[in-house]
């Protein structure tokens, strides 16, 4: 009488699966979304990884090396999530290949602060952003999204180096400070690009029948909000935004 | 009547660290050999993260970065320990950057194969290698090694993906023997030259005056050792040693 059935225990994050996922746009959303953060946590892995050979010293490079950990955990998560979801975790990653590929490969750093730049702002926008779709989702999803997003490149060391930099030669903060430009226009227009091709992922932003979505004024004050954390996010590296 | 001197609790790894390293060749010896194990792991991490770029799909870029990011967290306890010795981490690894560094330099693998072949080989002859002195060694010592020695690159996966390899065109198979060899000669040549120029790491494995060490014949039977388990290592991804 008190056993569940087939022994599962209604717990955890797996709890709301079958009530949030019975509608499959909503399923197909949500995995299209994991799927993309899931890429996007890998190969910001490849990138620490690559950007980590650039460190001035071994301390450094450890560093770099640590976020890198940091963010394939994360990846490891997600693909669990996906394969509860009965998704296959890298069929599901596929589509986000391109623009994710394009993003690295237009704003492969030249130098190490470059690279450090490059990922506490791209950290920083691409978790501002994933919460914001977060705020749409079932409590499951939501929570490993956010997890998932746990300040892999948000460090203090990166906010010291870079003001230590700027500090030692303040030419590189107008250098520094072009590059976080760059970086944020590169990521909206890869943004766009998956949004236009992604169906299930737009519709989950703009709602569903009997599902709240934003509408244009709504996603203009996304934007805005975007905008605004990325510009507190380089006045905290001491940069212009 | 009942506290610990200075409130320490002797318990854990570090309970023996004052007793052990009461002499400071010892400790200069440890020192030596935890820095080189913790470089070797970071630099195990990079060309593992680099070699992950040849994998054929996105599954098997992931099983790379996972062994990537082990290695990095065995690096972070070793890492941990070289401090709680009171060393500086860093000037712990320095001497073993060109000596590793040449090692990858000359091993570049060049193809995703060679890459997974040189994972297991090269992981497994550093852990057999890492054991062996680990023998001579404090307890805390000795579990933090044979810790961080834990088959990150011993994977079933490696085994499966080289004798698939294999299967599907059996020329692969002499091609990748001649790699595992060249591998192992590589590997003792940097080793020779590790332990020529660093006098503490040499020390400790030939013994000091009330610590027993190993004799020229006991060296000869140790790397008999390496070569045998060399050779089952081969043997298991279906290669002739």
């Amino acid at each position: 009488m008190t056993e569940s059935p087939q022994g599962q225990a209604p717990s955890g994050a797996a709890a709301d699966v079958p009530v949030a996922f019975q509608d499959p746009s909503y399923l197909a959303a949500v995995v299209d979304l994991l799927g993309a953060i899931a890429y996007g946590e890998m190969s910001a892995f490849e990138r620490l990884a690559e950007d980590a050979k650039m460190s001035p010293t071994l301390a450094d490079k450890a560093e770099l090396a640590r976020m890198a950990s940091t963010e394939f955990g994360h990846f490891e998560g997600l693909r669990q999530r996906l394969a509860d979801l009965g998704a296959d975790p890298f069929e599901a990653m596929a589509p986000f290949e391109k623009p994710f590929d394009a993003f690295h490969a237009r704003t492969a750093p030249s130098d190490w602060l470059e690279g450090l730049v490059k990922a506490y702002v791209g950290d920083g926008l691409a978790a501002d952003f994933y919460r914001e779709i977060a705020a749409f989702l079932d409590a499951g999803t939501r929570d490993l999204i956010i997890e998932s997003l746990a300040d892999a490149g948000q460090s203090q060391f990166v906010v010291d180096r870079v003001r230590g930099a700027i500090e030692d030669d303040h030419r590189v903060g107008g250098r520094l400070a072009l590059w976080g430009r760059r970086l944020m226009g590169e990521a909206l227009s890869q943004a766009q690009r998956v949004a236009a091709e992604r169906d299930a992922l737009s519709a989950l932003l703009s709602g569903g029948v009997d599902r709240p979505g934003m509408d244009l004024a709504a996603i203009g004050r996304l934007f805005t909000r975007l905008t605004e954390n990325h510009s507190a996010r380089m006045e905290k590296l001491g940069l212009a935004a």
